[in-house]
């Protein structure tokens, strides 16, 4: 396609002095993302990997569960002033049998009739909609292996070098191996590339997988982990309080600030193999806040 | 509100050692915002000026353009499991005469009838939809004070040296006095705290302004821009390729790669006093995608 990045000429400012450049940016554009049809979600993203995205968003809303859960994923014919195909718009076909989204897939996500909306809420919603349990995959891998992805996720990174302007996402085995990585502006939309493309490899649940994100950890995409069955979710940064709490409710393994041979496990400790025992002194040594 | 960081135990791996200790997170809770008792949008944020949050949201979503368009903002009375109100649920009750935002605001922004959705869609939406011209301001400034934007506003973030998770915004003055500064788990966020304390303070729309962010610029961010008159975008890393289309079609001026003492000025670089001149060899020089 041709449009992951784009060339814009640049003023360089340096030390007092100037000179124009041309500039590499990451390429921005909206998809959205139809079902059957019907329009039910935009989202901002770099062009490349449009149809694991959408399979990657849908598995992770809770719409679809396994590829066959798709018929049919195409580019409609939307066409820009000049009359060239957008490819901007993904219309995708549930398989016979699959209940459509309703209209308010996001707000369902957080809200319920007990407290409005609020954390335990935005929780509550994601053990009912999930259809994997985490939770339950024995999987094991040492510091060593974690301390290890953050360099290999760079070296995979084709876009990043040349812009600055992008987020990464990847899956690797507990043996460090990686098995899919991917980029974009929004870093949601790096995590669905990633987990769409497990989704049509038929790899979901992603059992004995971690998936590494090159920013912070948000309960956002705790949430897309644990809908696709990821047992060890790993950031380089800071994960938020709500994503701590959504790994240990799931019994998901959260791991932040990766960087060099040093990292802080927020729960699941029980599947880093570091002659340490267990999560007995982290799991509910305090109250979630809520 | 005391829920801006939250505290939980941690497992702390460094070269080999493990030990426990507890580890401040940055808060995250869903915050819904109502415009005259109807749901309108929930944000993942962190607590705190939420009012600032609701306004600076309904103004870049083009629904209210002055303070006296509120007429009051409220928390409703939801209740989590034990009673307590969640201060989750911001209800705004509009003034008398001022239009209630659509269903589909979010789908709007990106959608026209001659291309269905496209970079370029995007952009005519917002020159459709902005109530002030941040291109007519002719406010200028140096890149000495560019470059000391980013200590004042590491400075002024309250919570990040202790979470490392929160992404901050600044809105400045040209000679680099700072107005306000908010921080989010969420870039836009943060963004929309500080232009609703702008709002607030009847300065919108915000002439004579730099908008300062420390990551990176994308669509949504400069689109926010525009909608509240600033006239200068600045961030720490890179923008994206729409970002740099909508502050070149507004006449913003956008910076990049704020760094030390060296930067990347992608448009609106008559407003910096770098002795060279205009805009001419930047402007049109290559054709835009989309």
């Amino acid at each position: 396609m041709g449009r992951v990045t784009v060339k814009r000429p640049v003023l360089r400012i340096e030390d007092g002095t100037t000179r124009r450049r041309p500039d590499t940016l990451a390429a921005e554009e909206p998809l959205e993302i139809r079902v059957d049809g019907r329009s039910l979600a935009v989202t901002m993203r770099t062009p490349g990997h449009d149809v694991e995205l959408t399979h990657g968003f849908l598995l992770t809303e809770g719409v679809i569960g396994h590829r066959e859960d798709v018929s049919t994923a195409r580019y409609c014919d939307s066409v820009d002033d000049a009359g060239r195909n957008t490819y901007n718009v993904l219309d995708v076909a549930l398989a016979p049998g699959v209940a459509p989204p309703d209209d308010s897939v996001e707000r369902r996500f957080y809200t319920t009739s007990s407290c409005g909306v609020c954390g335990k809420a935005s929780l509550d919603a994601v053990r009912t909609r999930t259809r994997f349990a985490p939770g339950d995959d024995p999987v094991t891998l040492t510091p060593e292996v974690l301390a290890g992805l953050p360099d290999t996720l760079r070296a995979a990174q084709a876009v990043f070098d040349s812009t600055g302007g992008l987020h990464a996402a990847g899956l690797f085995r507990a043996d460090g191996t990686l098995l899919v990585a991917r980029e974009d502006v929004g870093r949601h939309n790096a995590v669905d590339k990633v987990l769409g493309h497990a989704l049509l490899e038929d790899a979901i649940p992603a059992a004995g997988t971690v998936l590494m994100v090159s920013g912070r950890a948000s309960f956002e995409l705790a949430q897309k982990a644990v809908m696709a069955g990821v047992p060890v979710l790993a950031a380089v940064s800071a994960p938020s309080s709500l994503a701590v709490e959504m790994a240990r409710e799931s019994g998901m393994t959260l791991v932040g600030f990766l960087r060099g041979t040093s990292m802080n496990v927020y729960a699941g400790t029980a599947r880093i193999a570091t002659g340490s025992t267990g999560d007995a002194s982290l799991v509910g040594a305090e109250a979630t806040s809520g």
